[in-house]
């Protein structure tokens, strides 16, 4: 079993995730964990705002690092764009329905909730989104697309996938996420021809 | 000044869109429309759900107004598929840099918060999304395309718009809105071809 302050940042993303941040509980987080209820402050001092910012600034690199094994990984290597963004999008929509519509993007659902109420929070999301924007144009870039090419792809693959999420979760349905790997992978390809 | 039901329905929807459904209290919708608090429930015996339900099902034919305008007003005519993609993105852009990037999607901060939750309002989500796909198709399959390159960006544009939207939020930016035009059109571009 992890130890105490992993049990509650896990229960906590999941939590933030699935369900969002105001709607989530300290109380639930400690008995999901399962961890004694003073340990969460003993851990958090700054309580639910300060677990939340953990867990939004610890989800950039791990989902930043999923989609770069797409990028770089071994099979990768052997596709063109088009098929990494293909491959990727499926991989997305397995996932999904995998957990029964329930985990998609670590930090959207918070990123919504707290863009005009909660500053501290927005910055941590807007690091996040900055560091996939700029780490995912390097990564277009490296596969023969321009500056403004790689930006605007950068951009519309993150756009495309969160906006997609939200589509099938409500839809219970990966037609969507299908939908979008679709339409993105014809984008690059128009932009590789 | 509207009557107190029209006043609940409006300041409730505007809580849900820039703050979500879990942190909005039927004090504060009370407070913001201005209403009496017994009023809510006498219009809404089923309280912040039904509140709730109300808001997004009244969304979708007023946003799906708002979009078809686009698609079949008079300066529309004379513009081309891409054209007219780029227009509307364009034209969201604008309208969450004029709110102060507060008012975007109605329904898909409580669509994110609801989906593994409350399956009456996912419901609401979900034929709320459903009616704007079939619209979309329509409008997209009369624009020349056959029916699977119409559900595919008519899948691809809702994703990317609420997807933009929620970065645009996050990093108070419009560079996403603007990408994703850029690169839907992009895409009408090679669809059309």
């Amino acid at each position: 079993m992890k130890d105490t302050r992993s049990r509650v940042i896990d229960a906590s993303s999941t939590l933030f995730r699935r369900q969002g941040y105001a709607a989530t509980g300290l109380k639930q987080i400690a008995a999901d964990a399962p961890a004694p209820f003073g340990s969460i402050y003993h851990f958090f001092p700054g309580g639910k705002q300060q677990l939340a910012e953990e867990v939004i600034r610890s989800a950039g690199p791990w989902y930043g690092a999923l989609v770069y094994d797409f990028f770089t990984g071994s099979s990768a290597e052997a596709r063109d764009l088009p098929g990494v963004l293909t491959a990727l999008f499926d991989s997305a929509a397995a996932d999904l329905e995998r957990s029964d519509y329930a985990d998609a993007c670590p930090i959207a659902t918070v990123a919504l909730e707290v863009a005009g109420t909660n500053e501290v929070l927005r910055r941590a999301t807007a690091d996040v989104f900055t560091e996939w924007i700029d780490a995912g144009s390097r990564l277009l870039s490296s596969r023969g697309l321009d500056a403004y090419q790689s930006r605007t792809l950068v951009l519309m693959l993150i756009s495309t996938l969160e906006g997609a999420f939200v589509l099938s979760r409500s839809l219970r349905s990966i037609e969507p996420l299908h939908a979008a790997g679709a339409g993105l992978a014809g984008l690059a390809a128009s932009m590789t021809a």
